[in-house]
């Protein structure tokens, strides 16, 4: 099909953000440091490695079981930083604000900023304030970009994953997507489920910290677990298969997914990530995982292979396999 | 009066803006990488400093006379970086689409980022995509942060000017306003006048390379001059006044400002920098803008004195002494 105007799938994170970026940004745009589209942009900068990212989130409503839309910017940016290897310093802070937001509001944001930023000691350092007229946006839209030192003599990203690697995931999917779309107007289920949202440095650290050689880190956010695991498949054009069974999951994620007719595999995460590292690592970066806080749950959850190249695979509870599909990017606008 | 909500003149850049700054912002995130609330905020990184900033452009309509917001988003962002004495090099793109902008304007602006980038030799080497609802943002917002590294050993910054400094502005003020302003719709003026939106790195490189001791340098784009001066008074408790008849400004910006009510020393500019020195390096820093095609008009347009500390006073075409208000910001809202 040929479009012509821009779809709010195009801003879900699977594969028509992936048409946009690559029909559009990148032939206009293309340059050695964009085109991995890591997290995160490697820099050199004295005789060290930053990493340098940017994200606007624009989640509705921006106040949200588990966190708020500022709390979940520096979460977003500090975690497209940590997957890096890169520990967050520095952060912008820039704000779209709809004219008439409740300064209360505003202030319960700005204080969940600061806070998820001393998670992690990072600070922001510089920023802006934009207002638009009332209707021109809504509530308010956040854009924070990071900047953190790599703190391995080596560089992680989404092309280095190998046949034999592991894949282990820190804890249960899915919350933060079911949480926020507990909160939208029109969808009528209850739930206790708070959004997972966390700065992932901390548990990073640990896991950099045990010496494991890691291939790749990724947060699953749009577009959720399969969206990583297709992205970083076609990036490392390796085979990729999850296990059904081992992947954690809550029942009330579950019924909730059910209820709205949603993958949970595509559900957005705030506070999660995927680990590849070879197979004989996979065990002392398990126990640093399980040794924090952010890590308890954490499960081996796959296994990379040569075939089927570039594919991600999902064996299921039954023992079948299906494909993991890179999700459209429809079903859930502005979960982020 | 207490205010409970976020009015539109708290994105002026004026007043408004520096009261939500200092009442919400500062003292929740305050540290003292933030505290100068300079253009850019300076890191070191190695033995280098590094300039880091982050703006959300809002501009209304986003194709103007003269530019378009992805023209602006690059320029400004360069401009800050540049006015901290840094050549930019790293750029991030982040962008918050409506559901239904043509893909040919979104190209038409992702082809005025490259360009305008290449101008200074930057890249865009990070981004992010989201897409809203129809009617929650107009066409697109962009975000664009920046990394520049600092080419002089010494600090540019508002708080460094001193008493007998000169002020050098390097061409005519109020066309970027003017120029989105006449397209803005129930405003009933024709004009030729275009915006001078213009990365201007590369005047600042020419004025640097000088070796003049440049004190601060500032770009007067969201409350004019008059916001620049104001803030650069206040920063460094100095005396600053302008020379009515030196500051440059075309007839038919001059015209338009009497048509819409509004003081030219209020409007944005966006091709423009302000240049702070000692008054003996005026002449050599005067001759390198001059020489160069964005400073062809350049002139010394003021003085810095003691008294009255930290205000900003104009001398009159007719020989009287007025203050230079600080913007409230609610004339122009959108124009950056």
């Amino acid at each position: 099909m040929k479009r012509d105007r821009v779809l709010l799938a195009h801003g879900g994170g699977g594969s028509l953000t992936r048409e946009l970026i690559e029909t559009m940004l990148l032939p206009r745009l293309e340059n050695p440091l964009l085109k991995p589209l890591d997290d995160s942009a490697v820099l050199v900068m004295g005789n060290s490695g930053y990493a340098f990212t940017s994200d606007s989130y624009v989640v509705t409503p921006y106040l949200f079981p588990g966190g708020d839309i500022g709390r979940l910017a520096v979460c977003g940016t500090v975690n497209d930083l940590a997957v890096m290897g890169a520990q967050p310093f520095w952060l912008s802070l820039s704000l779209i604000l709809e004219e008439g937001l409740p300064l209360t509001d505003l202030s319960t944001i700005v204080d969940s900023i600061h806070a998820a930023a001393a998670e992690v000691g990072a600070q922001v350092v510089t920023g802006d304030t934009k207002v638009v007229e009332r209707g021109k946006c809504e509530g308010l839209y956040i854009n924070t970009a990071g900047l953190g030192k790599i703190s391995v003599p080596y560089w992680l990203g989404s092309a280095n994953v190998k046949p034999g690697d592991a894949v282990i995931i820190n804890g249960p999917i899915g919350e933060h997507g079911v949480a926020v779309m507990s909160r939208r107007e029109g969808v009528a289920f209850q739930t206790s489920v708070t959004s997972d949202c966390a700065p992932l440095w901390p548990l990073v650290k640990a896991i950099l910290d045990t010496g494991a050689r890691i291939r790749a880190m990724r947060d699953p956010t749009r577009g959720g677990v399969a969206g990583a695991v297709c992205d970083i498949a076609r990036a490392s054009n390796v085979g990729i298969r999850l296990f059904e069974d081992a992947i954690p999951i809550s029942g009330e994620v579950r019924g909730a997914c059910d209820l709205l007719g949603l993958d949970p595999l595509t559900i957005a995460n705030e506070g999660k990530v995927l680990v590849f590292c070879g197979a004989k690592d996979a065990e002392p970066v398990l126990a640093a995982m399980k040794n924090h806080p952010l890590g308890r749950q954490a499960r081996v959850i796959g296994e990379v292979s040569t075939k089927p190249e570039g594919m991600a695979l999902l064996r299921t509870t039954i023992g079948g396999e299906r494909i993991i599909d890179m999700p459209t990017g429809e079903d859930l606008p502005r979960i982020c």
